[in-house]
């Protein structure tokens, strides 16, 4: 077909500007055993007549986003949306003053909030994240992002995302790479800015979601969100995930919590060259120093695993030049 | 990004293929209505300048696959790999043999098998469709299709494709729109050979699915189909499932059926330019004459809708020079 020979034509254009600029495509990592192992991959895989070569079409590599991409400390950002639109909402529902988790929202007692524990968050989720059309959820979370700093940088949420790995996704796609995330956050939470901060288009973003809903309201179509949780990407959801949505074994896969480990696993069980990866937050003074012991991006099992098994671990102070894509 | 700046230059490469080879893109349409309200679409869409130009990440175009992409008839090819499957998998349950629907299946009664109406389909469903591993039931697919026949037509399932239809994936393809299929069918069962039928590959084909869930047999990761319906991507769920997968509305749609009308007006309600288009069955020579009145990709409101509002109507008989690749 015309499509796969134009495809050539562009692959082959690609290869020969890798080959140009290939030692420049991770400037912000520094040479050590994860960015050698990372090129050393992607080499293997891209080169023709190389035993590992992988063909274009399956040349598929998803990542996390909490803690792979951005930031996930003091709390996952799509919470802290969840938490503001509570105080934004709040006038509209008197109850809530009386009803927890908004109780406790309300008084600025993120603790007790996460105290209430998964019934809590879903009905935190239902009010922040249902009962609205996807463009109108996306329209707040797009006006959230544009005003909301984090409370620690002072920057944007979307400037707290991982300049290494901006850089490491570009340098896939630069390969033939075809990079998705496939995260436990919301999908549609995470699409409305992904493109623009990762480069990476809605079709490739994969998530929790919520079950959706066609209708027509005054003759014009809309999906609605509801409240009810459709499906959680999350632990043994994301290689279902991944099937779901992508139907194809992925070559190398991103994490950094136990919340990735199958998703890893499954990619490393393929046949073939296969890559896993996990970013380990050792920089407390760059970013945050956490692992077995965090409630939030937990790595103790798949911590274990990568050990066994060889997967790469990059050491976020050692192996990353600069965090974030503006950091001094 | 570089990858961003690369794009450019290839789709600049694509206007380029696509000036010169335009009038040779669609050669197995007939000069008339349709092909011309296709062709100029397209270029309207694409050229630089055009008030109607679309971004290049903004076009997507889906296509329903059965009676749209290749034929339904007499019987949905997925029902008749059920219903062979069926009959292979018997020795093993003798229990059928007094069961229904299983029993009219076995005695070749199809009208009395669909007579058992949603729950006995929906048994037919999870003996032929689950309960065994994603690679499996991928296996079985292909070695269905690599020895199965059309009844009427004598040849393979995946040559009752339409070669007008395949030349219209690979000039949207060429005008750098992303090609979809989003079928009532199961996805699991398309993606079998989609990609090589019609140049689609599995990320981008959404379809009804059954649950799944991941487990480790003997060590190894393996996906398990389960006997539970997760999602129906047909009428409705057609534009929810968009949502889901895709995450942006279609430009450009195309079915054949009521099944597509909700789907086909979500696409049409989108801001700017806007194609909504309907394979109509007129050929009882060639393939098959049907619409208002059949049991099997029944087309009456979407009709009146598309007469309504002006979507184009494809006539098989007089738009179509041919219909299968290799027919004459």
């Amino acid at each position: 077909m015309r499509s796969v020979a134009l495809r050539s034509v562009f692959l082959a254009a690609l290869a020969a500007a890798r080959l140009a600029g290939a030692q420049d495509s991770l400037p912000s990592w520094n040479d050590g055993p994860a960015k050698q192992a990372i090129v050393e991959f992607v080499r293997k895989t891209t080169t023709a007549g190389s035993a590992d070569f992988v063909a274009p079409e399956a040349r598929i590599a998803v990542f996390d986003n909490d803690g792979t991409l951005w930031s996930e400390q003091p709390l996952y950002f799509q919470a802290q949306f969840a938490l503001e639109r509570v105080k934004v909402l709040a006038p509209q529902h008197p109850e809530w003053k009386a009803k927890q988790p908004f109780k406790s929202v309300l008084a600025g007692d993120v603790k007790g909030a996460l105290a209430t524990g998964q019934k809590g968050m879903a009905e935190l989720l239902a009010a922040t994240h249902a009962g609205m059309t996807t463009d109108e959820f996306a329209k707040t979370v797009s006006d959230w992002l544009a005003t909301a700093q984090h409370p620690r940088w002072k920057r944007p949420y979307d400037r707290c995302i991982y300049q290494p790995m901006l850089e490491l996704l570009g340098y896939l796609r630069l390969s033939g790479y075809q990079t998705f995330i496939v995260s436990g956050g919301g999908v549609e939470f995470m699409r409305v800015w992904a493109e623009r901060a990762y480069g990476i288009p809605p079709q490739q973003v994969i998530g929790s979601s919520g079950k959706l809903k066609y209708e027509l309201r005054g003759g014009t179509p809309v999906i609605v969100k509801l409240p009810q949780i459709d499906f959680v990407d999350d632990g043994p959801g994301k290689p279902v995930g991944i099937q779901k949505a992508i139907g194809r074994r992925p070559v190398l896969a991103f994490g950094n919590s136990d919340g990735d480990r199958e998703m890893l696993e499954w990619t490393k069980a393929g046949d073939g060259a296969r890559f896993a990866g996990i970013v380990h937050h050792t920089d407390a003074e760059r970013e945050w120093a956490y692992d077995r012991k965090s409630p939030i991006g937990k790595l103790d099992k798949a911590w274990d695993e990568a050990t066994q098994k060889g997967w790469t671990l990059v050491d976020m102070k050692s192996d990353w030049k600069l965090v974030y894509p503006d950091a001094k």
